[in-house]
């Protein structure tokens, strides 16, 4: 079985349970990204949003939320809430990068400019904030009031810790939880929180999604490196050249000998990378299992996050769930 | 009596009655924008707000509060919420104006880069997102959120508006709104809605904040085209020269005659400008009586400040905000 028959397959197996909630989600979305004033709006998050991502996270509050029994209608709401926040991360992150594609199609800030995609994220993210407030619920706000903290200073701790050999896995796990899990984790607590469940669900829930989302990025991180041997949906080695310190390179870098050391400052640090440098680093991070480590990490990320959902009740979307944090480490497994 | 020896006086009288809830608020302000991990956030946050802007959003708020007899905390809360949104969006901006120079200090984007600008301004957001939720009040939160919405539909809005000569007065006033009078307005409505005030003067609150906010950007629109003959605090032309569609030029063009379309094309769309061509501009500002009649609407809306006022308590800071109304357009009148 190739890796493109299983792809999707929970995730397939979520959009076809929550289908109707997904659908009242998709017309919320482009309700709320419409503008009767300023019509570059929608054209630059139309050219997102519709592009087609995954959903994933809308997907986990409305399985959370269900999982927990919520017959409310406010869950459409959160689930329209993380994606507009992920969406706007992402028009911010395509400037921060100077990105020139997304999911195989120009970005919006070379479609369009910078400006726009600075602007329309925040538009994104003051209209994800109307549709939280909109619920009513105080202990959903503080929860993404948070989470949108962690997202930002993850972003600005990955900006300060780029091309630094000093970075800490410590540092590497606040960077991921920003950038992905603290999101995952949201979208999965605020579903419970909606349903109103009991403590106990919800601190499995927040687990859940913290795990997931940690597993998923190290698990690219890892793809980047080629551990998969097929380099599917990244090119392999853009981390490398783009001087990242993700987990792999950190743990090469803690148990380099002085040459290597060298190696790291002049590839990582100065930036200057030869033909065959890629081929050294592998080299490095295959001798000290750098590789080797990072997966186990990984697997060890996804074990959590099936394991809490012990804590939760019997129901075919926690299969699903289940299924989803094997799926995600199926790549390098 | 000289223009600067004028020039804060309502706003140092507020200062000096505010004095310990302003302490206050600089406090929570510098104990927010800190970040334990990432310490490029108070670097490029300390620039800008220890910059020292005059603070009158966080002084509206404190006196909505105070005038309407508000005694808790939270006015503070609310106070840095609005100053944090406003250096937020500053940060934006100057990536989107490409701004090398804000209050007579290099831009942060030029400082640091523009990726620093967009992520601290996205922490800054997240942070005042935190501070209001501390609130427990869902009602200031949706006051908020819309704000929030308008200022960035308002900003996208300038972005599409600009070098266009179809823009109609109700979208430059949709602009300034955004840009200016609905951060005013919020500031101002939810310093009553904290202190439990009445509905009709909550109204009044944000009647006042929203006139205060049009009354004080028609102004500084005004100024740029040398209405009151020293061009202070901006340099002339520059709105000219950057092309933009502020209200006298947008009167002028609906009044002009083929000939002096033409100019406004060539200027405006094209930006085509030479030597000669600001004067050529002042030129038909002033045979349409463009500058004039925008100078009318600009004492209208102050007046208009004052007036609401009247639905207020009797009280010293009531006075002080009737002051500011009449100072803020002191510049041309």
């Amino acid at each position: 079985m190739s890796l493109d028959e299983t792809a999707d397959r929970p995730l397939d197996r979520l959009a076809t349970h929550l289908a109707a909630d997904m659908d009242a989600v998709n017309a919320l979305i482009r309700r709320r990204m419409a503008s009767d004033h300023a019509p570059r709006i929608p054209q630059v998050t139309a050219h997102l949003v519709e592009a087609g991502g995954k959903r994933i996270r809308p997907m986990l509050t409305l399985a959370a939320a269900r999982l927990c029994g919520y017959g409310g209608p406010y869950h459409v709401h959160l689930a329209a809430t993380v994606e507009f926040i992920h969406t706007a991360t992402l028009l911010h992150d395509d400037v921060v990068d100077e990105s020139a594609q997304r999911r195989g199609r120009p970005t919006a800030n070379l479609l369009w400019d910078n400006k726009s995609s600075v602007l329309v994220g925040d538009y994104l993210f003051s209209r994800s904030f109307q549709l939280m407030v909109e619920t009513g619920s105080l202990r959903v706000l503080d929860i993404l009031a948070n989470a949108s903290a962690t997202i930002a200073e993850g972003e600005v701790l990955q900006l300060s810790a780029a091309q630094d050999l000093a970075t800490t896995e410590a540092v590497y796990l606040r960077v991921i939880r920003g950038k992905t899990a603290a999101l995952f984790a949201a979208a999965t607590e605020v579903g419970g929180v909606i349903a109103g469940a009991p403590e106990d669900q919800v601190r499995a829930l927040n687990a859940y999604g913290d795990a997931l989302g940690i597993a998923f990025q190290i698990v690219d991180d890892l793809l980047d490196y080629g551990i998969a041997g097929d380099g599917i949906g990244k090119n392999l080695g853009d981390d490398f050249r783009e001087r990242k310190l993700t987990l792999p390179v950190i743990r090469a870098v803690a148990r380099a000998t002085p040459e290597e050391r060298a190696f790291w400052v002049r590839t990582i640090e100065k930036g200057d990378q030869g033909a065959g440098d890629l081929q050294e680093a592998l080299r490095l991070l295959d001798r000290h299992g750098a590789l080797e480590t990072t997966r186990a990490d990984a697997l060890a990320w996804a074990a959590k996050a099936r394991d809490v959902l012990g804590g939760l009740p019997d129901h075919p979307l926690r299969e699903m769930l289940d299924d989803l944090a094997s799926y995600v480490v199926e790549r390098i497994n």
